[in-house]
């Protein structure tokens, strides 16, 4: 029996020797009270060391599998008897209504997948060569010989001081009022609107959106068993009359918006918008969640003021912060400014579900923030991704027979089609190496069916023409 | 009223007079239709640049803030006269219980605080002067030249792909087989068991533990709103025959064991223990949560396998893995090794919670893993922690009055005193300049309130001996 073992070259020797022994005792081929070769034998069979066996039975000792008599040699353990039958759980029955249906949401898993070849216009994630290295580099040999050992020992559930002073700053620079305020450093966008719902929210409460909106929003106000409310979007922003609308009809909870380069649409909200939308939640006193989503990228006109700065010292606004959308989104960080009272509770339910945020990577972070090269980078991407939009844009007014192209800009197009389900046409791009994203998962309702969203930021312009063409072709066919 | 603008170095001056005026308006000192000084005039009274007045008053624009009317000057705006009394939302009203009881359960927020120049026994994280910064250096480096801009782009919600083939290799090491087994990347430990009750309990399910317990995962359970049943603790593990009784009289849905350095008691549940246990929860086929807690700091004596080591291809115990608790805790990285089917749901609700773990630090941990560093720092690390547990030990020995003495090593001394309360002994050592953690936080009954945990991680010798003197003198004097 014992001639069988293959030894490979990764794992250890000894570590083999005991896990092929367990192995046939788990599964019934050696038995109670049976007697192993002797370590001197087993040693010459295998043409290995005697003490290598020796530390192998010594584990299988420790691990109840086989006992030592005096004099006699090792036998194989009785109390193992009721182990020998394999513990087989059947986890689809442990696994509750609420991880089912995470598991069922999540598009990563059940959308059509990209292979090796194909073009993807799926991913709005920033072209990572455009990221500045060697100064991120810096910033973190600075940082580590500054306080290594610190920032790779436990933080603050808050967040890292000096990262937090840095984001009250920019913040007050976007005109946000910061006085009675506080901030909380979250991982990413993802973690911060879910503790926000997870400490406000209880099931079946209504929220109000945009119709569309963040898909990744749309499944965490799912999974927080919430009625969500959508109102269909204009070429400057949200429906207001339809927005008042909703607000007199219904009581709301929460609201949340995505006003500069709105996901998946492109649109920015005007200043009349901000101002009237801010003024009809405030009425209702519901509070605002307001996603600064790709604020940075603005390409053109004037700076637009976040609702969060309308509100001057009041405390309606939660305002939800992340750089992840351009810069460095690996390392997952993202912040919350809100009231300060708001921020207490938030903090505590954050260190119940991990503790902190990696105090190693706030720590780069604010370096290299602090150090000037945002300015930098945002500027080099600012123009990189304008050409590639305005590129993108004329390409898609070329080959693609579109209803409307939606937004002015942002890391991709939104289209809405004529008639013409976009699944269908995604199944025959597919064929054809091309994917995107359907449109109807931006949804809160059935509608959508006829619109997709074409991410560029990864895709070179080749590609970029090559892919529209083929979408446009596909479309044609259809119709 | 412009005058008394007290212009800071730090802030763009820009933002400060558009936020000087904004305030202004909000506060109602600047009233709608009101004309403010030229741009010429404001930059001559406060003797800046126009140009600088320029953009303040541009921002005021575009927030909506003021309005020009050309050849006359700007105006307040009329559209925020709403907006100027301030939103004052009632955040302790919006708040749910969740969040109440977070804030509740929150010690960090609620237990005596340390003031400097005080010895505090409360950490039992590692002593960072321990660090092998220069390694950990390294490892960024090189992975930061091998992958940099892909390890700072989005990655995988399961983890770092290299990471997770380290860790397979690492439990197998430890004699558990992997087969049909899958790894998810965590946040530590504590987004691990949050994952995990998050996706396998509901509300009011029952849940068997060790009694004591770590007190994090009896707030997280807590907050699952878990039904708690502890099993008290014996010299040799949880007692076997209680385990047994509950397992009869209850239905459960989980259970949850710290099979090594159980904290806070710092025993080690022997190899006949974990045996037992493992066939009684097997039995009555109730999943096992086996908490890896300092399982590579044992000090003394053979390796004992982890109880997931004893299951071979079983797939009901669920282990969680982290070795913050002795190195770098600051990059907040633990892993989940579980029946493949299970971690599929894990990786989807984990992708829900904050899409990934950060992979910039996972691919740097790999890198100081795979290169043997760990093996290095841990002997060192046993070395240093074992002299000073035996230290502490023969402090508190000499030192203070105890009924018994728990366990065989960690980072802590858990005692039990004669009948007094540790919460008595604490407040008159607080005055005295010591603090530490009343053992009744570790408790899932009303026991234990006069147990306590020393922690002696980051106190030098000195100060040990100093500390546990005065608990001694504070005890004696109290009985």
């Amino acid at each position: 029996m014992f001639l069988d073992i293959k030894l490979d070259k990764e794992t250890p020797v000894y570590v083999q020797i005991k896990n092929y022994i367990s192995d046939m005792i788990l599964r019934g081929m050696l038995r109670s009270g049976e007697k192993l070769p002797s370590t001197r034998e087993l040693s010459s069979i295998l043409s290995i060391s005697r003490n290598t066996v020796i530390s192998a039975y010594e584990f299988l000792v420790d691990e109840g599998f086989i006992y030592m008599e005096k004099g006699k040699g090792a036998f194989v353990s009785d109390v193992k008897v009721d182990i020998q039958e394999k513990w087989n759980m059947d986890w689809s029955n442990q696994i509750n209504d609420y991880a089912r249906f995470a598991e069922d949401l999540d598009i990563i898993k059940h959308e059509t997948k990209w292979k090796k070849g194909m073009i993807s216009f799926k991913s709005i994630a920033p072209d990572e060569s455009l990221f500045d290295v060697e100064e991120f580099k810096k910033a973190f040999l600075n940082r580590i010989s500054i306080e290594g050992e610190k920032i790779l020992n436990y933080g603050y559930a808050q967040g890292y001081r000096a990262l937090i002073q840095y984001l009250f700053k920019y913040m007050s620079n976007k005109g946000v009022d910061t006085e009675e305020k506080d901030i909380l450093i979250t991982n990413g966008f993802t973690e911060g609107f879910n503790l926000i719902l997870s400490s406000i929210t209880e099931k079946g409460d209504k929220i109000l959106c945009e119709n569309p909106t963040h898909n990744t929003a749309i499944k965490i106000m799912k999974l927080h068993d919430l009625d969500i409310i959508g109102v269909p979007m204009e070429d400057d922003g949200v429906n207001i009359s339809k927005l008042k609308d909703e607000l007199s009809k219904n009581k709301f909870k929460l609201s949340y918006f995505i006003p500069s380069y709105h996901n998946p649409t492109g649109v920015v909200m005007s200043v009349e918008k901000r101002i009237e939308l801010y003024k009809a939640l405030k009425q209702y006193d519901i509070p605002i969640i307001e996603d600064g989503f790709n604020e940075e990228l603005r390409y053109s006109g004037a700076h637009v003021a976040p609702i969060a700065a309308l509100s001057g010292r009041g405390n309606g606004v939660i305002y939800i912060g992340s750089f992840s959308k351009i810069l460095f989104p690996g390392i997952r960080i993202g912040w919350i400014l809100a009231d300060r009272k708001l921020i207490e509770y938030l903090e505590s339910v954050k260190r119940s579900k991990n503790i902190h945020t990696s105090s190693l990577d706030q720590a780069i972070f604010y370096d290299y923030l602090s150090g000037g090269n945002f300015e930098k980078y945002i500027k080099k991407a600012r123009k990189v991704y304008k050409e590639k939009y305005e590129f993108a844009l004329r390409c898609a007014e070329k080959y693609i027979p579109y209803k409307k192209i939606f937004g002015e800009g942002g890391l991709h197009i939104f289209l809405e089609l004529q008639e013409l389900n976009s699944r269908d046409v995604l199944k025959e791009c597919y064929r054809k190496g091309i994917v995107f994203t359907p449109g109807d998962i931006f949804y809160t309702d059935d509608n959508g069916y006829n619109t997709l969203r074409l991410g560029f930021s990864r895709v070179n312009k080749e590609d970029i023409e090559k892919g529209f063409k083929i979408i446009g072709e596909v479309i044609k066919s259809k119709t």
